[in-house]
């Protein structure tokens, strides 16, 4: 929260309070006829697209921690987190609306400062911010975003359509995000008594993936690119077991996925070995990642093989197989949406 | 919340929370290709038609009090609040995505009371809900609506249209709902000490308004019928007073309104008169009423005069002139958003 200078909302007022977040947002998208100020947003799609909506909420104490989550990050990772669906979708996001519920501890430069981050996320992104609602909350900050994208009429990838021998594919790496909360979780706990100042040396890279996340747009412009066409595909926000259950269900089939081949990047591994946690288990199982995972058909491989920030780890078998980790030693374990264990001698 | 049955919502899970309120959701607007159930709803547009996109949050005890709102009332009331945005840009409400951050005392009964209102709401003004979020919150209930409509290609009225001259129409009657509140917390305090049972009798009406508010959908279609088209719309969710001077300071126009045309229902009168309350402060300041405030050419008088549930109250005036009120003994008196003041004489 800003302590420098403090100015109380109700200086403004609701209508002034929000003239002043959104004065200087200019619609950029094409799609975007007329944004905040009346009672509803216009926007004008074309007859060859399909319109993607997508909704996300994030509540202080659930979602965030405002003790060590700054404010400006904190709006750059709910846009991006919400945005994530639509590329998920194989979509271009267009537009968000942003609805925020806030306590009397907030001032207006707090709000300045969330707002800053989701603006920089829409610039990022090419996102417009189209209209919201603010309103006050008895007890801390309440954000609910609302994200409008397109796709090409049929160019749309659902989770449904995995097939037997497809490839599952990741982008980026796993865990990082898991980590980097881990880790400023333990620092507010350890920083408590204020005499203490936290080392992050060589932890960079787990707190941006966990305080500045970002979205793999350039994979779905490079999968177009390629005419690859994902089978199915999700974004990884409650964990790679979680998501691939989804797909698999959804799609009625079943998977390998290989332990060796799930990206890991260096700090996630250490970090993971300095909190004596398994690091596959906060890969599968870590949550916030908001990488892409997809299915594509075999005659893909190389294509996909060869994209920067792309790893094939496994491929889709059929329904009867069930879900399974096939781990560096070779013992078949099962997936689950939490952890996972080994699979039973009759299956 | 209900007191006869009590399921956690842990037993279910998040997943199997959406699968349970959602599963008998079947889209019938012909624009939504696809619901509930991946990464994003799709929607499909006409290459005529402008899309309307509005958002609402609502939060326990700021909007609501579950001590006396029932919550299959509040899921209806939520939706036709945040689609009469919709109408009040003369468009038509088709979708919705619902999110809810709920706080451990709620159990399955509760929500599913909750979502039994919203679906009513969706049935009575074909809305397919398409989408949403559920997550914990710390503390109460939370409820964001994103609502999207249509409108044929230069349909849409903003605020911003209204005209001198132009007849400010306003639909059904003011401060009912205002008044049903005032009645629900003071029988809320009367009866905290559960011996005594509150009288409802011949309050119903504002009770109702206040309760199981309705949108003017059917006045939308009377005035499309009629080839009447608003200069400027809006609903009247925040009071007369401020709805009119959002339309005023948009268009740059003043206006006359007169006590003696403002719709007062009886109840609402005897309700201030109880509760010695001015009941026309009520009606322009009171919300929640929902009604649709619309300018119209005055060549459109005799069709608005003529309509069923539509009220002239006024006119538009050049912006020199301010925004004023005429009361009964013919008193000029400038309009504010929230009361009004005696003009200074010097005006």
């Amino acid at each position: 929260m800003n302590t420098t200078k403090r100015t109380e909302i109700s200086t403004l007022g609701e209508f002034g309070l929000i003239d002043r977040l959104t004065n200087d947002i200019k619609a950029k998208d094409a799609h975007t006829v007329q944004g905040v100020g009346d009672d509803a947003a216009i926007i004008k799609f074309n007859e060859d697209e399909e319109v993607l909506v997508s909704t996300d909420m994030f509540m202080e104490g659930v979602h965030f921690d405002l003790t060590y989550f700054p404010l400006k990050h904190l709006g750059y990772k709910v846009v991006v987190a919400n945005i994530c669906d639509i590329y998920a979708m194989n979509g271009t996001p267009r537009q968000i609306t942003v609805s925020l519920a806030l306590s009397r501890k907030f001032c207006i430069e707090d709000i300045e400062e969330l707002y800053s981050g989701m603006k920089l996320a829409c610039e990022q992104y090419g996102v417009d911010i189209i209209g919201g609602d603010t309103t006050s909350s008895l007890t801390g900050l309440a954000i609910s975003i609302t994200a409008i994208g397109t796709a090409a009429k049929g160019s749309v990838v659902k989770r449904n359509g995995a097939k037997e021998t497809d490839l599952i594919c990741v982008t980026g790496n796993l865990g990082a995000a898991y980590m980097g909360l881990q880790l400023l979780e333990r620092e507010k706990i350890a920083t408590a008594d204020k005499d203490m100042q936290p080392d992050f040396q060589g932890k960079e890279y787990i707190l941006e993936r966990q305080l500045k996340p970002e979205a793999r747009k350039e994979v779905i412009e490079k999968l177009r690119e390629e005419n690859v066409k994902p089978t199915a595909m999700m974004d990884v926000s409650d964990g790679l077991s979680s998501e691939l259950m989804h797909i698999c269900k959804q799609s009625g089939v079943g998977c390998r996925i290989y332990e060796e081949r799930i990206p890991i990047d260096y700090q996630t591994a250490i970090m993971a070995e300095e909190l004596n946690l398994n690091v596959i288990t906060c890969a599968l199982n870590g949550g916030e990642d908001y990488e892409l995972l997809f299915t594509v058909p075999i005659a893909d491989h190389e294509k996909v093989a060869a994209m920067k920030d792309v790893r094939v780890i496994g491929h889709i078998v059929s329904d009867s197989m069930g879900l399974a980790l096939i781990t560096r030693d070779g013992v078949e374990m099962e997936l689950k949406a939490q952890g996972w264990t080994q699979k039973r001698e009759e299956e």
